[in-house]
């Protein structure tokens, strides 16, 4: 059965009462990881990595075999201040090259032999301007949450989330100042290639329209992705409502999904539990928008271009964690002293 | 042909006149990363890989299909002085639980298709203790590097190299401190797990190595192997030139393999020039090393096993890099509009 949430009522509802991870599958993982032929903890955050993912695969042994990638595209009427070098028709040309096979995830998911779906978000209706107006009424913004909650599929592993949407670092940086505070010069960046006086006229079309949206008064996680995010935000904040629901383990891209978690983190900070960083990108404000929702990455790798590209790198890391893990012998299996001291 | 080098002169003189990149296949690798359908330089360190490997492969299209790992293992008189928590027999028995397919780097190897192979060198007769002797005669640090000279097949598009040694951080603090400069305490670590005391102690056994080879003088990057490495290390260090002569790009795993590289570094720093670190490892002394020889991780994950484990992983990387730099349209092939400032 697709998630759906019928109400705003209903979606903070779910958010408010999370399933978690299964805490005896992953101290039992944990106590195999000490048995297996290396020094304890030398193999870092794989270790971390599987422990983690069999707390939350019910079955206790990890597996990352089933992989998919999810990108969500929409518009931005935001993209009328000149937030971007690029034109709003790119997003839709993007799409197609996506379809095409030609774009960066698909070489990557190709190489990595992961799945790959592409969510369109009404790509001719661009949401409204958000320094005039809500980007999206009730009803739109409640259909988009709903196109994302329905995305995880039970056989699925970890869900990989990316997206695509010329201006939609500026949404991302709204998101992230109405969850976690500050101004527009605190979350707005280069994004596609913006010089000084571009990221200064990004946080100034930031910071009215949070003047704008906070009229409204306190927001909820629905209001803040109503207000001030676009319908791939949306859709990526219900993915990853709906994948928890369904104890299914997220690998978040870059600054633009990670902002997208933010509204539901302030309202519950255990939204995180079931979510890994699979990067954090070249875009300045992504480490501090990480490090304030306590998500570590996995990469470093300087890149910024979305898609879901640099989770996808990292999926090829929790792979090799899971093989660690279920693959690799014990001391007494494989007749190899442990030290001394070794329990 | 494989590579041999006759005499210690030989060594040098290979290590004297190396051969570089190509630049011109370089810089049109380069060309067409401007032309992809992405942000330029949003691929961050994959376009970095990409043009690279283009230089160093002659044919002007970067493969990383024909990936091998190769695991140099050897033993250390110098465990007597209670260097390691773990019993010198270890090594042997992980040897044997490679060629099982029960150790981490099967498991990787395995998930990632990367050949492994092993080379042992003479398990059954540990070097001298660096701190009372020369490691190696001559004529033994000769064979141990020629059996490293001739391990690169000209078909592997990326050699991945990685050890097995039980003592051997200790021999890779000796060979650091006699490349690079500093004492025992500067480049000694917990290793495979020791406390403060088992530092410590591991620091006063380098100095004391390092005080006995001086009294020779200056010493060549070959009598630095001999003197204060192992018949592991010398065998990377010739993997590595081997590799050069050859033009096989490299990947470099942890403290130990990169360690074996510093004394050739010392006498020739462009060495580097055909090696990637894969990973910077949790021995502290890694990272200060990597950043002595100019070599920026691709990896930071916390591991500290060897085995060619850290390095293995960033072979997905450099694959991914491959993949998006042969297989991504360009703008033109794709019909996305490019920022209308763009050449």
């Amino acid at each position: 059965m697709p998630t759906t949430f019928a109400t705003p009522a209903d979606f903070a509802a779910a958010l408010d009462k999370l399933p978690m991870a299964n805490g005896v599958l992953e101290l039992a993982a944990r106590r195999r990881q000490e048995q297996l032929t290396k020094p304890p903890g030398s193999l870092g955050k794989l270790e971390d990595i599987a422990i983690w993912l069999a707390g939350w695969q019910a079955d206790g042994k990890p597996s990352a075999e089933n992989m998919e990638i999810a990108i969500f595209a929409g518009n931005h009427g935001v993209t009328a201040q000149g937030v971007s070098p690029y034109p709003s028709t790119v997003t839709e040309q993007m799409v197609a090259n996506f379809k095409s096979g030609g774009a960066a995830i698909n070489a990557i998911a190709d190489s990595l032999e992961l799945g790959l779906r592409i969510v369109t978000l009404k790509l001719d209706q661009p949401t409204v301007d958000i320094s005039t107006g809500p980007a999206l009424s009730e009803e739109e913004a409640l259909e988009a949450l709903n196109a994302g909650a329905g995305t995880p599929h039970s056989e699925t592993d970890v869900l990989i989330l990316g997206e695509m949407g010329i201006g939609n670092t500026t949404i991302a940086a709204s998101l992230a100042a109405a969850a976690l505070g500050g101004r527009g010069k605190d979350w707005a960046g280069p994004g596609t290639g913006h010089d000084n006086a571009g990221v200064a006229r990004k946080a100034a079309v930031i910071d009215t329209a949070l003047a704008r949206a906070s009229r409204s008064g306190e927001m909820s996680a629905f209001e803040t992705l109503r207000q001030l995010g676009g319908r791939e935000t949306a859709a990526i904040a219900g993915a990853i409502l709906g994948a928890r629901l369904k104890r299914i383990p997220i690998l978040l891209d870059g600054y633009v999904v990670t902002a997208s978690l933010a509204p539901l983190f302030k309202a519950n900070p255990r939204i995180v539990d079931h979510c890994l960083a699979g990067h954090v990108s070249a875009e300045p404000a992504h480490a501090k928008l990480l490090h304030r929702m306590k998500l570590d990455p996995i990469l470093n790798l300087g890149m910024r271009l979305g898609e879901g590209t640099g989770a996808a790198l990292a999926a090829s890391i929790v792979r090799a964690a899971v093989a660690t893990h279920n693959k690799m012998a014990t001391f007494k299996e494989a007749a190899v002293e442990n030290r001394p001291d070794a329990g």
